[in-house]
């Protein structure tokens, strides 16, 4: 067996050394485009920032190991020009001699990863303009940093957007963030991107949204940043995080089918349209395993288990490749932001039915000191109970709930399977009713009719006469402090008693702060005779839903 | 409805608050023997060590509160003392005043919980000598120590007495742990907790394992504790933590059905054997949700759950409890032990066929700051690869990973699900490939047959010459640093060249330090023709079976 890899990073670097393993006498060989395999790259950030303070730490291994462990062929700053199917032959291009050469294979496995966009901006192609993929790239945002930059505009506030801007203000650097949607982290759900928002303003950080950068140009102070809105911004250091497109383009030259985002299309064995010729990771399209449409999800995790499962199948094993959930989590300072499985807005934008809840609990028992507050956010089919997605948004412990709600969406678990969860319970580690259970009894208590629940969003956009009447059942120092346009306040504790000052014959949406005391109060009223609803996730919702204003006008003032 | 439930804490209050939640009209009448209802139970620990700072934090609600909002009938101080199942009445009486009453009831819910042994030794009725299980218990033990105690012995080193020993330590009482069993934290296998032990004798605690307490006598520095080795050790304070005993006594009396270790015996239901009367929490006998056998697991979530369960049955839903599975986690200074399932020593115990592995990672990528090692255990059945336990030990990322171990139990997931897990990976919070997905490729390789593994204590059990002959594939430095008795150095770099050195016709054990290099290893011996097995784990592994020697002599000497 000659089996060649084209690109030595996640996937590729998987690949190989799975085949290793599988047969000591195959001849593996690795063409990469670039200096480096296998390196950190969802370290890059925080090299950066220096929170990784060692280059050498990136290297998680090299290509001398990958030789001497694995007997691995590795030939670095080796590009692969063209794919000649029929004769089943490669043409290379070493970067430092210019030599070209052939190689042939018996199957071919590629793993050419994704490249940042460009996009055709003015300006875009300018010395102080950057985009972020590899250790070259860092390197050389390292030595503009080192220069001397007083600010930076980080145009897209996604995933790496984001994890630079707070590496660039850990440097005390000055930094505006630009991005087309109103919101950050476009993958989110928009609400449950607001406490993101919140920390980026806490620590000085200029936030436009719903914004695009129109032309880079010269300016005395490095480059000056026109923005459509007509603002102004100037910095010395570009970034442009605006997503990945996947490198298919040796694919679709060699004619391999590629698929409507650009994506190599792949079986669930990861084989191309040419039975002789596998690819995996950032570069493919894959089968979204919630929604079972073709997705485009660069992660490191699933390119890892593609390489593998390729190579598996190069060697003749049936394994087949269950599709991505795209599960991913962000650190943006103190703020934890993580999703699994399928969001609102994609399932919206599909017409699939869903149901959704919010819970708003600590992240652990809260009479243990350093309690965190989270807002954890669920989607689910509203007759089987089956969960589709889950985000989740706060400090410690964001990530071990999407964990498990990632695990019960490849289980094809059920809200009812939510509340009856058996999780590790000691109070600074969790709590008896963990958030996931809770997300699991307001779902289950939604389908079963017991907690009849009305969005916020639905009761805003909803007009006089017909907007439900809404009673905040929380204290009234809680209800002075901020509440619902036209709620009334009757407490949870005097209700029982204070029944006939509500208006019967209306649909009354009753609400506190998180949805607990909203549940108790629907519970009430509904059993005499009221037909009301729980607001879910109550006025911590609502907040979720008012997003800060844009800071256009202070950007126009620079 | 008439409900009365007896017992106001973890399944008590849940039953009550869910009951009325189904039923405004209904009746519900709580009696509770203490002065608390719905205590944080699992808190107390930390309120001696002075962690959580206010007495107040540890009421996680007041029957005022059960009062004003739920409308519930709660008798604290009230203790039930007989009843009649036949009148359905109970007899109860008031602690105060000592007045006796009865009430009648249409459903009875038993939550007694579960009380301290108090094992028949001499003068554990001492002064000095405490048990803790509420509120009234943790006023006694703080009030000694601010009377001043500069030792301290906790006999018992189960989850509660550990918490406590560390508590002590912050408190800067000397403390000394004696445990009956050869090792700490009884329901975890022995191997999994030598890290713990550790970390004890880091901190300068005197840990004495299969040592028990024989007497307790006065002495002019307050307690002696006599000890069965001959040892003695002066205490101002003990803590008896041998274990809890169901509260069964009233239902026995009742003449309800009785399990053979003394819980209540209820059905999937949690009905007792008489249909009027239910019963739940640490009183009563569940079947383990893993190997179907009745079980006595006194847990703070599994006890809310039945609670709510119960209340739905008793309003005429059918609604099942599916079992426990035993999730527990405990922290003891800056580590942490957690487990879900099936313990190995449990499974051996009923003759269930099983197989193990062990993985040591890191709880997040190694290249980012703060990476903490931890070792993952499972067992899985052989055949079907069906996840049946989970055990780890170490620092931060231990919960996450029982959490996620939990739900894949629960879901009947096997250990070919754990390998194709997709968890949330960014480099502060995991791995491309998790700890749960490397314990999920160990046990997949076991079982495919890609990766035949050994345990390190079959080895070391077996004598020459049917002993495998060992080969260290690490590096000279680690070897010399330590390694298994009789083992040859060939690191994995090398042994392609130096197959020769391999004796044939013989059974070979490889290893390194965590077990992928022995892998590795394993798979080129194997491709050569060596019927060679890896040592799952490693050395680490290794390390984990050579507990610290218990410090009996040092005590002796006391």
């Amino acid at each position: 067996m000659k089996l060649i890899i084209i690109g030595g990073v996640a996937g590729g670097a998987s690949a190989a050394t799975r085949a290793r393993r599988l047969s000591e006498d195959a001849e593996i060989l690795i063409f990469e485009r670039g200096p480096d395999v296998s390196f950190a790259n969802c370290g890059l950030p925080y090299y950066v920032g220096g929170e990784i303070a060692e280059r050498g730490k990136l290297l998680v291994t090299t290509p001398q190991m990958l030789r001497a462990r694995f007997r691995l062929d590795v030939r670095v700053n080796t590009s692969v020009e063209t794919i000649d199917r029929a004769a089943r032959r490669v043409r290379v291009r070493e970067a430092a001699s210019g030599r070209a050469y052939e190689a042939s294979y018996d199957r071919l496995i590629l793993a050419p990863g994704a490249a940042p966009l460009r996009p055709p901006i003015p300006g875009a192609d300018r010395p102080n303009v950057f985009t972020l993929r590899n250790l070259a790239d860092v390197d050389r945002i390292k030595a503009r940093i080192d220069q001397g930059v007083r600010q930076t505009v980080v145009v897209g506030a996604g995933f790496i957007g984001l994890e630079l801007v707070e590496n660039f203000i850990r440097r005390g650097i000055d930094t505006s963030v630009v991005e087309l949607q109103n919101q950050v982290l476009p993958p989110f759900d928009a609400e449950m991107t607001t406490p993101i928002v919140e920390v980026l303003h806490r620590r000085g950080v200029r936030v436009l949204l719903g914004e695009s950068a129109e032309a880079f140009e010269e300016s005395p102070e490095g480059v000056l940043v026109k923005l459509k809105s007509g603002g102004r911004l100037t910095a010395q250091l570009v970034i442009l995080g605006v997503g990945v497109r996947p490198e298919s383009k040796l694919a679709a030259d060699a004619g391999l089918e590629i698929g409507v985002r650009g994506g190599i299309r792949v079986d669930d064995r990861l084989r191309t349209s040419d039975p002789n010729i596998y690819a995996v990771g950032d570069a493919v399209e894959i089968r979204d395993a919630v929604t079972g449409d073709p997705a485009q999800i660069p992660l490191a995790g699933p390119a890892n288990r593609q390489g593998r499962i390729a190579a598996d199948n190069v060697f003749g094993r049936d394994v087949r490749y269950r599709g991505t959930q795209g599960t991913a989590i962000v650190g943006v300072f103190d703020r934890t932001a993580a999703m699994t499985g399928a969001s609102e807005k994609t399932l919206r934008r599909g017409n699939r039915p869903y149901r959704k809840v919010y819970v708003h609990p600590a992240h652990h028992a809260g009479y243990y000191p350093g309690a965190e507050p989270m807002t954890l956010k669920i989607v689910f089919e509203p007759e089987s109970g089956r969960l589709l997605g889950a985000q989740a948004v706060g400090g410690a412990g964001v990530d071990k709930r999407i964990d498990v709600l990632a695990v019960a969406i490849q289980a094809g678990m059920t809200v009812f399977d939510l509340e009856e969860m058996e999780l590790a319970y000691a109070p600074q580690f969790g709590s008896a009713k963990d958030p996931v259970n809770m997300a699991g009894f307001v779902a289950s208590g939604l389908l079963r009719g017991d907690h009849p629940q009305v969005d916020v969003e639905t009761v805003l956009a909803t007009a006089e006469p017909d907007r439900p009447c809404l009673i905040d059942v929380r204290t009234a120092r809680e209800f002075a402090a901020g509440r619902l346009p036209g709620a009334v306040n009757i407490p949870v504790e005097e209700l029982r008693e204070r029944l006939g000052e509500i208006p019967r014959g209306r649909e009354i949406a009753a609400y506190c702060q998180v949805g607990q005391r909203g549940y108790v109060a629907t519970r009430i009223l509904r059993q005499h005779g009221f037909p009301a609803s729980n607001i879910g996730g109550g006025y911590q919702t609502y907040r979720m839903f008012q997003p800060h204003a844009t800071t256009l006008t202070q950007a126009r003032q620079l």
